[in-house]
């Protein structure tokens, strides 16, 4: 049980083609989603790096959560997501250890993925986002 | 050219036990290096966190880079680290690009790394680490 490594981290933007295009030239980043998705509030761009994942998020309007966390901290990293093989499990198991939980249950997430949030509180300051494998 | 991926999330914590205890219990992760280190005014863990690292860091004192981040923004996400195939060659491609460096040069940076730093301003508010793979 724990988690499978790093799935993504979650950088909140205030401008997508520019952060995109900014990930392309420094870091040889290259989009493998692009979305508005205005259940979320965002706009959302993932990237890959190398063999790892950023993904950029850009608020539909200061009324959204990452609209929220830009208007009070600025653009920057905004969350960082790990996976697990099994969500509904580690779920569990965060419960039973006394976590904060955000999402009790995993949800629908960007690109199809199921995912739960795991409160700052319980990390020292960190919004964690747990991705489920598929399966959970 | 590019990054090879994330090498590791640098994380600004105000308990480092506490930090550690949290990570090894809510994620799994496994400590692999932890030192004081005077010269960057930290004491760091480096954690393993599936095939991903997170390396917590607890500030030395106030006016310390990281002291100075914890008492503006308290404790949470400090850094992103990509490691790259070529530190120079990654340093010179990005001066060309018109990014602006923290680190014109590769330093030493934590448990033997040779890294270089680049601004924020250059990445839309990500402060963005490098990390040469022991050739840079």
């Amino acid at each position: 049980m724990g988690a499978l490594g790093i799935h993504h981290l979650g950088v909140a933007v205030d401008d997508l083609d520019r952060a995109v295009e900014t990930y392309e030239r420094l870091f040889g980043a290259a989009v493998e989603h692009r979305a508005v998705v205005p259940a979320q509030g965002v706009e959302a761009a993932s990237l890959r790096v190398g063999d790892s994942r950023v993904e950029l998020l850009l608020a539909l309007g200061p009324e959204t959560p990452v609209g929220r966390f830009v208007a009070r901290r600025g653009p920057g990293m905004h969350h960082v997501a790990f996976a697990v093989a099994d969500l509904p499990a580690e779920l569990a198991r965060l419960r039973a250890a006394g976590a904060e939980l955000i999402d009790d249950e995993p949800r629908a997430g960007l690109f199809g993925l199921q995912v739960a949030f795991v409160h700052p509180e319980a990390t020292g300051g960190v919004l964690a986002e747990l991705v489920g494998d598929g399966r959970g």
